[in-house]
């Protein structure tokens, strides 16, 4: 059984978003964060480095998001639904990419934007300079990525779309959204998912 | 023959230095930033995003340096020199999970404390103490992973010692890296290798 030590409230939720689309079964350890929004000291007892999505599979402990859902994926996908075929090298690079993309790319201005709403005025010109055009440039690669697609890698629902669903409403959570219709109604259509919905009632997580 | 989209000087001489570590032919299409630094619109034509590194191998096109890393080692490391072999199950998770590292989760703090050596006193107080707080806990934990093993896991070099050893010079040249002579050690090592010299003087990159 694979086991999840998952912070309340963050970003494991959407590891075990994945776990629902996998039809697995799965153990929760919930942890809770301190009155300042902080993990506490018992995340640090299941990683060093005190964050979460942590899972355990057997002897395996593994972190970092995209990490965790190319081994889950590449494990028991048995039915190929959420990847394509290694064996198809161009989609598979591609997928990989995308994998990447969520966390190695897109997360970084939209947490410099997180953190300049908790900054007092004048903000920091330099830092708010960088979120606003890094911002402007993913949310408008990721528009016209999914273009008049329903998903970001065309027809079918693949495991990119959590992490890109993330980036996307912690978008919307800073207000960067507004301007996207495109990518609105992706978030919707995405969160909308039965098993993403299962996902926040297993993990006691309260998303929009 | 593989192609690379090489902003100079930038990251992407680290996806040439793993290009050298495997002996494989290639070449290099060299963009220069403009007076500020930035890179310029004809990055744009090579990727929408406008960044480096880009690879082209032929009509796969691949952005994301630990994707374009895991990519070039599962087709090319044909001797199995840089990756676990997939079947070693629990190697290859622990593997996978530091090529996403460098950039999913140790670069973004070093990033900020990048930019706020260009911002003016009074520096910001929140990203401050998030950046600081984070830099030290990626550092440690770095640190005590490394211990006294000459690479990140174990006796051999393998792919994820490029990503970490980019994110440790990113470290040492924003002041971070003196109180930590293991990782001052491993990032002198790792840059001492013929494969990265030879990757500095084929991109013309300037590295310490």
């Amino acid at each position: 059984m694979i086991l999840v030590h998952h912070l309340r409230v963050g970003r494991a939720v959407f590891t075990v978003w994945l776990l629902e689309e996998l039809g697995l079964d799965y153990d929760l350890k919930i942890y809770l964060r301190d009155e300042n929004g902080r993990a506490q000291a018992d995340l640090r007892e299941a990683h060093p480095l005190g964050k979460s999505p942590v899972i355990e599979d057997g002897d395996i402990k593994l972190a970092e998001s995209g990490a965790i859902a190319s081994y889950l994926v590449s494990h028991y996908d048995t039915e190929g639904r959420l990847s394509p075929p290694m064996s198809d090298r161009a989609a598979f690079a591609r997928y990989s990419q995308w994998l990447h993309y969520s966390e190695g790319s897109a997360f970084t201005p939209l947490l410099m934007k997180l953190l300049l709403l908790r900054e007092q005025e004048p903000k920091p010109p330099v830092i708010s300079g960088f979120a606003a055009g890094e911002v402007a440039l993913h949310l408008g690669y990721l528009r016209d990525t999914i273009g008049d697609q329903p998903f970001l890698l065309g027809d079918q629902f693949q495991t990119p779309d959590i992490g890109v669903t993330y980036v996307l409403q912690l978008a919307r959570r800073v207000g960067e959204l507004g301007g996207y219709p495109t990518l609105e109604a992706y978030v919707d259509r995405n969160l909308a998912r039965p098993a993403f919905k299962r996902a926040v009632e297993r993990s006691g997580e309260q998303m929009g």
